[in-house]
């Protein structure tokens, strides 16, 4: 694995605020708490937790077109958000924080590969400190964090099973897989794709194996920056 | 598993058509040829294969808003269309396809949970009809298809694993996955997600095997369709 | 005319749900019913009734742009749906009604020229049949339709007047005209448009007879359809 | 009829530039020539002739939104700028028009009843003076205008047939028909729209006549004014 | 300077409504009174003062793309109308005013340079009418119009200072600049732009003194208008 | 004056990559070269210079949408990155630069105020880097930077001059101006606008005097960033 660093209170204003590497790619994860949730969600004392993700148009090799300035976000924007927040609400008590929500903003500032789970890694740490700061001012009693998440990505490349692929083994990967897991070594989310040939049980396996050990290594990682 | 039904030709126009059901879900599929690629093909002498997705309002128990309408495609259409596309890419020989492209339509009639699987397994139907539509024709000589894709939904429902899953059952399990693999045993994609609690590796493995048992199947329902 | 079929019950959910055909014309008519009207009723005691109009990709001969893809409607769609809108709200009586909306869904899933005039014949039997399911579950006490409405288009193709025009005389007509009356053998709805030379007053009075015959016999088949 | 005022000149930069008013309505028309054709007529050797539609935003009673503000034309906008796309088309040779684009904006300044057909009566004589321009010019030679097009609307208001209705009319009345017309008698399009009950064919000769000696006369006030 | 006229009552459903010329260019400014304020300010007691700018496609020497037609307003639009409303907010009082909203409707029939002073001056006056109207009615009893308000441009073109720029001028002018004052000769806004060399002090000294000039004179014309 | 600091090759990717801190508020200037120009400078060669502005969402004190959500740029974006991108291209020879274009995105971390102030000096240095990293492939040869660009706020604060005005001292000052200006003490632009009473010349003299001594300060910064 990539080395990786957690870095809180990176920006001043959110009430989380977290840079992430994995590497050379590094997100921007804030954490902001508003005190509505979604109309689907009004009045029945849970709270909500969602995402957004975005790319500066120069994080990459070549510079791709502004969300904002083509007026839509695309379908890959859409698919990760989608998953870290999904992510994130599996490890909170929606009744315990109340009728609020946590936007967890994602910014990619420089990608090499990994931004999504750099991002749910990163994002977790925000969500925390956010939580803090809403105890600290005791607007909530219980603590609604029930466990911690961390996301990775494995992959076959070149036929060797490769644990968080940097963008040029992505590019060039057999099997692409992303882990959400649990500190309990649960699952949250499993996504794979073959991009060479399809993948066969024994490959799943190893990747797994390979996966759950990052997991256990990034959870660590979180714990010593949430105790620094 | 519910019964699945493959109804080849059901308009007219396509150069491939086909209704496909899985129980109550009833999905529309129409391959349409081009002879044209993406402009990041032009000139390679590829081709490509992609999907869309779209459900009609009144396809579920209570209208959902016209995406054409509200102006843009939700974030699920997105996720459920580029996911189709890709597993359809995996079975196809681009370079045998030559400089065309091939738009598998898949419009949701009825939704009763399922219906990305529905869609993979029905366009695969569709997608080998347009290809023989133009080996009919003699555009192509060699079989650009090199093994069949098909896809279901397993999930954890009240602590038992269950094959495709229906919407009331969908909606209540506690984890559910689509699984796309090929008629040679090989795993395509793999999305899974925890909904209640987190999943254990154990768990992962029930079902899987369920899996495996039920595209087992439905390749064969394809074959019989085909053959038809 | 061409051979007119009015399936019910085509799909499940919906509160009306009709397939209609007009030869190789075929149209999915859904209405469904929501107890809400737009803002401009509110609290006036009238309900409302509207229509939605789409076509998918591929029901046409070549492959059109999915609306919903390309971010909006183009104008014939919404000119279309305006049509159907105004058809169907000329035989309810919104009092009667009471403050709910019921929109007409039509989704061309097959499409030889006459889509609007089959959506017309066809979403008045969808609205029949979910006026009757709010009769069913006693909602409304009076029966809101006070007639019934269909529609059909006619033509002047190589100098000769001919009723319900398919694709092939549509694209190659001198003139073009939908007529929608209700069963009284009033209007509802006249257009007509010269697409080679202008029409004089004695070719319209030509066109508007073979309009009523053909009137006149949609609206025994919505009876005989209503009736099974 | 209201009183009809054509002023030719009404703006410097266009190749046709007519205020047009029918009583207090009031529409600048413009005719754009433009030296490129649309892609489907692109190598063809024809002509287009198309329009836009636009109502200022309080050139009504009250203010509506702008249009660009929103973010799209509603269907109504779409609908009237094809209605007065096709009547213009129908007096054109687009061969004898050549490979250009004339493009007639329309845009209400005041509304007061009958915006597209002032549109379409005022479009005609900007469309004349391009093609005069053209001709002045000797990029044509051969006179593309094959005939005069003007619009009228009539309706049946509190029982009466009444030509040319003003907003209060046309608000409260129970058919409406818009007619555009050659001056050769000949009818290019046909609207009626039943408000209140359908009507009936000796209404509908009644208006038809009634709209009929109304384009007579704007025929000559066109005619009037191109030769002033 | 141009000459410049202001011609009120140009619309007749606005509660102020303006035509200004400043040469050849002339813009319609109308004034709209709502009985609304945006959500930030509601129930504070203040009204608001806002614009939206537009231009007809034809306005111009060589027709530009309608706004609505493509879907969002351009930034040069966006940046005039928000100068046009900040500049006219200047000199109102908004708690005199009351929560209403009064929108400055500003369309350039035709353009020659200067349509955004030519339209805050204009906007000015129609600004006043609307006030007018509303204590005419007795809606409101204190005036909250504290001064006027105009702008001019002005720039160096050729080495020469000039005052409002035609179209030709500003094309090819080396300083650009364009200045809002009140009355009592304090300035509201400022925008100078150097299109060729930077300009120094000296040049900038000299610009504002011709403003100023202007701005005397522009006043002048506004007094006379509402005087009429 | 605020502490400034320029910190270059903040990213790797971007051939020019800069952060920028004008005391909290933190920018990231990234110049990114392609060898194309827009339609309208095709084949002239020329190149061209531009610039995007965006904003974090948590760059802020209360979370903002996200424009790319939103689905359009609102208007302070625009007329933000419009400025940036007219003062950079003031100190570059396009002609010298050849057919490519230089885009300057200006990505707000955190914002104190001042946040266009602080994108144009720090995109300055992106662009120097960008030019630099042309030479070094000697891909050009004459160098088309032409002087050095800076820009500072000042304001009338509270009664009292100020230089860089933070977020605070923004949004209560009675003047807010944005001052535009490269090494040879020329004018670029200059955006003044009365936040609370119109101001003098004297106070003009003032405000423009202070913006002269920190744009120098600027520069030297500039300079010292580049050699160091």
């Amino acid at each position: 694995m990539r080395e990786v660093r957690i870095e809180r209170g990176y920006t001043a204003h959110a009430e989380g605020s977290v840079l992430v590497s994995f590497g050379q790619t590094r997100v921007l994860c804030t954490a902001s708490v508003d005190n509505k949730v979604p109309g689907f969600l009004r009045g029945k004392g849970e709270g909500w937790v969602t995402a957004e993700y975005g790319m500066l148009p120069r994080a990459t090799h070549t510079r791709s077109d502004r969300e904002a300035a083509r007026g839509k976000q695309g379908g890959r924007t859409l698919e990760i958000q989608r998953l870290i927040g999904r992510a994130l609400r599996a490890c909170v008590d929606r009744k315990a924080l109340g009728e609020r929500t946590i936007t967890l903003d994602c910014d990619v500032l420089q990608a090499d590969g990994g931004t999504r789970t750099a991002a749910i890694t990163g994002a977790y740490v925000a969500l925390v400190d956010a939580i803090r700061w809403l105890q600290a001012r005791r607007e909530i009693t219980r603590d609604p964090i029930f466990g911690a998440v961390a996301a990775v990505s494995v992959g076959v490349y070149r036929g060797v099973p490769v644990l968080d692929l940097d963008y040029a083994e992505d590019s060039d990967c057999d099997t692409d897989m992303n882990v959400v897991m649990n500190d309990g070594g649960g699952f949250i989310e499993l996504q794979g794709t073959a991009e060479g040939h399809a993948f066969r049980r024994s490959e799943l396996d190893g990747l797994l194996a390979l996966a759950e050990a990052g997991i256990a290594e990034l959870v660590l990682k979180q714990r010593e920056a949430l105790a620094g």
